[in-house]
């Protein structure tokens, strides 16, 4: 069966989401009403994509954040950002379909291109999505 | 005199700005109700930062893209965007004080990071801001 993403919910919270975050980097469980906050702001240019097993935990999540643009005749373009699969489940394929729920999405949207930072261990991943290989990431830390 | 960088405006649409981007990339001139909407969406999280000249010319330009993430105890990370300075106006540091500029309003909205793709060419001009070279930029075109 197809895993069925769908836009993350307020009770998410609940679903271990956290517990999932922390495999991607430092997430501390956030208040509720901080969670209920964020949820309550995203908007069809900062989507979250999640996917919830048959025992109401979320084990896959990614985010699309949609910025327009003036150059390229007002062209969007889509920023891939925070995708995590659960390592218990990993080698299912979710992540590429994650992926390409993502990038489907950005296509509807009317983006010219979707971005992302990754690894250089996970850039063969990428590829097999259909992405290449661009330019270098440059980061400041405060 | 320090460039004084300010926010774009509607009538900067009359100071060639649309020139300046096409030493970027691809940047017809869209129509000045598309512009106006864009200037009128823009947020304290999407932010365009110019510099006119005594011409009433724009002359550099830059954006920064503020997300807002669940993971770092709900942290925000600052995308620059689209820097450019015309190329006239090379060589007189415009370019390293425009990134400060960026990096400071990152700062001052409470960012821990911000990032930025470049070409290999412009890491050096990058380290030179304070940056670090991080992860590969992966791209799929539509």
């Amino acid at each position: 069966m197809e895993p069925s993403f769908r836009k993350i919910e307020y009770s998410d919270y609940h679903k271990r989401y956290f517990d999932l975050l922390s495999q991607l980097t430092v997430a501390p469980v956030c208040n509720q009403d901080d969670f209920d906050s964020f949820v309550y702001d995203l908007t069809d240019n900062h989507i979250i994509f999640v996917l919830e097993n048959d025992q109401n935990r979320i084990i896959a999540s990614g985010t699309v954040l949609i910025e327009q643009k003036l150059i390229r005749n007002m062209g969007k373009v889509a920023h891939i950002e925070d995708i995590v699969v659960d390592k218990e489940s990993n080698g299912k394929g979710i992540g590429k379909k994650l992926i390409n729920k993502l990038t489907e999405y950005a296509k509807e949207q009317g983006c010219y291109k979707v971005i992302l930072d990754c690894r250089d261990n996970v850039v063969p991943f990428y590829e097999k999505c259909g992405f290449v290989k661009k330019e270098s990431e440059m980061a400041l830390y405060f």
